[in-house]
């Protein structure tokens, strides 16, 4: 937000006197107390509030933003596609195409509401910058990059095997996520038709990160999915397992990581006249 | 936050499509977490954010609220005066005058800061209403009503005295509370001039509340500093022992309390000319 600030008031320079709200939204069941103690105890050059509350749906008030920005969320669907639900679905490998038909499906669901909400609560002309994983669009589903957790659904198994877990249990796990194309992400826009796209690249996420610190990332991301499903001793469990494979994950990072997974950069611009 | 939702909704009926943000201001160190899932999880008549900070300083950008609300908490102060520092200061019995004075410059203080800072925030004509406990003019600074805190202060000492607790950390404990008079409130409302007084009221706060959920109200509210001061254990300890004396506190509240204590009701607007 520092960064967005920054440059509006670059860009607005002769106005020294901009004054910045900002609004920082995630789930109700996020720990904001610790956001609030590491982010808000500093002087920062905005006022800052908090917004709990699903993305999948209102937050604000009518016209009531300017600039919206999202970062590694919109992967993240509201729900698993009603048909996938109790049948384990933690990554794609063997999936039919029925399957992944479900997850496109659920993710077009997901971003016309997403997008109809924002519409009306950002002002006419107003921006929208989102990031979220994505895959290259020549590539099979089968092949994308959040196959990593089929490293951590192999540690799952592996304690089915020993007693620990019971099969049921994992069976019973999904994990709603979907990572679009840029045809993906083109056609939801268009068919939503309240912002133009002003700008989309496909970066390579490639920052030389390694094994280790890909797992701890994937954890930070997730775990609290895995605790409230397995509780926190098989999660912890399950991650300290994972990390065991490090030299596996490695090879596969270098080998298929980086050809599968993109990272997807998008500015909408909502338009004036609807 | 419903009833003045509804009153607005009510005034302006013919514009049934008004939108509400509201936003819930309290300290950084607040339990937002537990205030997110009682209060934002049910479907509400407004648009809900989180303001953490203190309201001894701007929370907002300029000219962005229309109403704002305050209750029960302009009593605290937003420090003790300086030369109060370290030195025991629960209740009032016996201060000095000059102990007096330094509180009521503190609360002066206070409020200047308080009343500008929402002055810049609130649009011109538009509201505040504070609701907070006072006293009547005619009484003695010694006789007001938080004098509640010398039951809670002789639970300590009896501590004290059975070695649970050392003296100077009762002697060091101290609590930045004040309850102004309407000449009080009306002098700093004056002094600072950016609002007018549409309505003071001083209501006598006596609703039938009986002496154990009165030590109940004052632990909800006062808990946290007693337990950052002297530990959890200690501060349980405190008020439990304060319940004991069940008896003593209902004959003080028939007696003193009620002819000690009233709750002022204000309702100030923001100038539109300054």
């Amino acid at each position: 937000m520092q960064n967005i600030v920054e440059a509006i008031k670059d860009k607005y320079h002769s106005q020294s006197e901009i004054e910045f709200q900002v609004f920082f939204n995630d789930h109700i069941t996020n720990d904001f107390n610790i956001l609030f103690k590491s982010l808000f105890s500093d002087q920062k050059p905005y006022f800052a509030a908090a917004i709990p509350g699903s993305f999948y749906g209102r937050l604000f008030p009518s016209c009531s933003l300017h600039i919206a920005y999202s970062c590694y969320a919109l992967q993240w669907l509201s729900q698993m596609p009603k048909d996938m639900k109790n049948k384990r679905r933690i990554h794609y490998d063997g999936a039919s195409i029925e399957v992944w038909n479900a997850y496109v499906a659920q993710f077009h669901k997901d971003m016309e509401v997403f997008l109809s909400a924002r519409a009306e609560e950002i002002v006419p002309g107003g921006l929208m910058v989102l990031a979220l994983p994505a895959i290259p669009s020549e590539i099979q589903y089968s092949k994308i990059g959040y196959r990593i957790f089929t490293f951590l659904e192999s540690s799952l198994i592996d304690m089915v095997n020993e007693g620990i877990v019971e099969e049921s249990l994992v069976d019973s796990f999904n994990f709603p996520v979907y990572f679009p194309s840029t045809e993906d992400m083109t056609k939801v826009v268009e068919k939503n038709g309240c912002f133009s796209i002003e700008r989309m690249e496909l970066a390579n996420p490639q920052s030389g990160i390694d094994a280790n610190s890909f797992i701890n990332h994937i954890r930070a991301g997730s775990e609290e999915m895995f605790t409230i499903h397995f509780g926190s001793k098989i999660a912890d469990e399950m991650f300290e397992r994972t990390l065991e494979k490090i030299e596996e994950i490695s090879a596969w990072m270098e080998d298929e990581y980086c050809k599968t997974t993109r990272q997807l950069f998008l500015v909408l611009k909502s338009k004036i006249n609807l």
